[in-house]
């Protein structure tokens, strides 16, 4: 696994010198004293460039001659670059190995694929749209947005086809969701391979979308009050995907969406128009949206009859069960990831639930025996990730790191082995049980599952 | 101004043709119902590949020959791009002319100047990292973060010097906030000639921030809580950027921040490292953040001493004016677009207060004689964007849209003119007065001042 080098956790990455170590030494334990500083900005004065702060701070001693003429990095003497040098921004050069990262070996096609968000490099509760995980079923386009059409028909008076421009002139909401595919964990019901918390919980997002809702389409086109009873979501790539939608739901939070994170869909993500479905599985959120049919049965389409059911230890198959229950997972330290010394870390992760806000998470640093309260970053909102941060002293042993999340319907997210009582070990969809990270007395963290 | 043209304006664009026109009519008129559906899908099934759905409904009807054989667009019947094509992703190519942009001629260099964040074509309040708008001093750098370093040093007990990973060890915070510019809306002070939201109200961002807070680090350093009354920031560029912060609100919700929208700082936005001082101007959020000093007074420095301070009538200046007031903005319809029929729009801008929460959102269609609530976006964040919606149902007659915000303290955002009489008209900074565009008969909307 390509992101497993000491670059991506950083808590791994070793300090490299940067001030001459007598220079900072001095610095550090005397600080700049007003003559101190004076005598080094004249010393910098005569041998460089003016610098308009008062402060000298941030140069490197040369080490030969007099030690005290500074040389400022580059950064601090040059011009740099211009604005809208990128009108449109990119990362930072030295950040180019986060990525959105497929697993090797675990689809035939990349284009029916997954790639994985790398959670142990995020932070805060929004997704970068780069980033975002993708979940294709048979890959995906850069559609025409003047050529996109939105139909609803079925158990409607009126049925209506609707430009995006019709769309975007209706009433919208913006909200902010997670989004989580089905499968995610898929690979922790059977045993504990997956390397690292990207592989293990990364088909995971969470973004602002803003769109008109549902229920605003579906009074447009005077649908069937009393027969209608489901909608069929339909996207227009080839996968010919269709969801079936209780029309309760339909008609509570679901979003016809057009943006992301303050912009337009990316194209991976269903531009120009996709289903947002707060709290349920991803497969749901139907990309590249063309139709909503509304109904008076559930579909029973391939991806909800044959594809996203449970199997269940006696043979039998659950069908329907869309929800993402509660679940959290620390995203940092996490597995793949190496510690270098003892001492304070900030433990962090992130906690969500299809059924509505978070109200607790619990972390506990030796399997599970003890647990105390993390504090939960705001905003606090339904269905929605919720940033969670600890404070712990590594003293240097062995621990195994885990977080529990409760949400405010009084849900405890399970251990594995209740999971499995119920559930079996041969299932792929709807693991939300708790992760355990095991940290070695060298420091270093890997997956494992504790009973 | 490139940026005017028809595609920048959602509202703008017109609908083009895509479903053959009978075709069309007869499935807006008719629907699809089920023999219809089932004709229409043999028929394309003869002449096409299978589709898994029943729906035949995005095709174009083949003008010669069958109108009944349907041509599916490509990105139905094709397999699309596989996952990670991009590891890490960009827009749309159909939304290139979305960009932040320099103002020509508003500043001598590029490296010194501004661009504007295209707030006509955002959505909600997450401002897409590589949209956010650019102020340097004297341009940008991509610092290497294993390099840099970061000192706190003054009135402290033991001074101290921190690399990167030091800093990422401690207790962190992720929160939302708005940032900006002290001169956002400058050319308004005198004239109206400023075209578009972009430029009238561009300097203004909103991100999820994550770092630590600033009070963490003074109490790990033993700030002198007896003497110490003033923070200084100084930034690492060539600009010498430095800003004095009083005491109590740098203990209070001030972040040193290495990440903003879930990643690592843009270098645009100082990466690795920047302040993060909630509702204050953006200057004082200093960027590439090297240093602070604890003092027992303000410094007066260049940008707080001969800039950022605020021109009075009487000539006088007044300094050290940094809390951004409470302000509103419609971002769409808005100058520069073009309401091509009438009917029914969604009115939809921003809100934001450097005092708090914002209460209320009030728009008018008739230059502020009547006034009416707008719908509030969650979340409800302190010092953060609030996005509005308004249902308005435009009658083709010209029109003067405004909006006018309220904040937690009861603060009203103040007309051009009650502004003017108090601060004159050759200000530059801290012009948070109400917006008005007109709307003309002919659907186009252009910047205007009533009073």
């Amino acid at each position: 696994m390509d992101d497993r080098n000491k670059k991506t956790g950083r808590i791994q990455s070793a300090p490299e010198n940067f001030l001459d170590a007598d220079l900072a030494h001095e610095i550090t334990t005397k600080g700049l004293n007003p003559e101190r500083r004076s005598f080094m900005l004249k010393s910098f004065l005569a041998a460089s460039a003016a610098i308009a702060s008062g402060s000298a701070f941030a140069g490197k001693a040369k080490s030969a001659g007099d030690p005290n003429i500074l040389n400022l990095p580059e950064h601090s003497t040059t011009l740099g670059k211009p604005v809208t040098a990128n009108p449109y921004g990119v990362p930072s050069k030295y950040e180019t190995n986060l990525l959105r990262r497929e697993s090797p070996g675990l689809t035939r096609v990349s284009a029916a694929s997954v790639s994985f968000a790398p959670l142990q490099g995020l932070f805060g509760i929004i997704t970068p749209s780069g980033l975002h995980f993708e979940r294709h079923h048979q890959g995906w386009h850069d559609i025409d947005p003047s050529k996109h059409r939105f139909m609803i028909n079925g158990l409607v008076k009126n049925p209506k086809v609707y430009t995006m421009d019709d769309l975007m002139r209706l009433p919208s909401v913006s909200r902010m969701h997670f989004i989580e595919c089905g499968a995610n964990s898929a690979m922790e019901w059977g045993n504990n391979a997956v390397p690292t918390v990207q592989y293990t919980h990364g088909m995971l997002s969470c973004s602002e979308f803003t769109g008109v809702p549902l229920s605003v389409l579906l009074d447009d086109c005077g649908y069937d009050k009393k027969k209608g009873k489901f909608v069929l979501a339909e996207g227009s790539d080839g996968s010919g995907m269709t969801r079936t939608v209780p029309i309760d739901q339909a008609l509570d939070d679901v979003i016809v969406a057009w943006a992301m994170n303050g912009e337009m869909l990316r194209p991976e993500n269903g531009y120009p128009l996709r289903l947002v479905v707060p709290g349920v599985q991803g497969v749901s959120w139907v990309k590249w949206l063309r139709r909503i049919e509304v109904g008076d049965k559930p579909y029973a389409t391939k991806d909800e009859a044959v594809h996203y059911i449970d199997l269940m230890p006696d043979g039998q198959y659950r069908q329907y069960t869309s929800i993402q229950e509660c679940k959290s997972v620390i995203t940092s330290p996490s597995a793949g990831q190496v510690l270098l010394d003892k001492g304070f870390y900030n433990i962090t992760g992130l906690a969500w639930s299809g059924r509505g806000k978070i109200k607790r998470v619990d972390v506990s640093v030796d399997g599970g025996k003890n647990w105390k309260k993390a504090r939960l970053e705001s905003p606090d909102l339904p269905k929605c990730l919720r940033r969670f941060n600890f404070d712990w002293v590594w003293d240097g042993s062995p621990a195994i790191l885990q977080s529990r999340a409760i949400d405010e319907t009084g849900y405890v997210q399970p251990k594995i082995n209740e999971l499995r009582e119920v559930r079996g070990t041969r299932s792929i969809y709807h693991n939300n049980a708790i992760q355990s990270w095991k940290l070695a007395a060298s420091g270093e963290l890997s997956n494992v599952q504790t009973y």
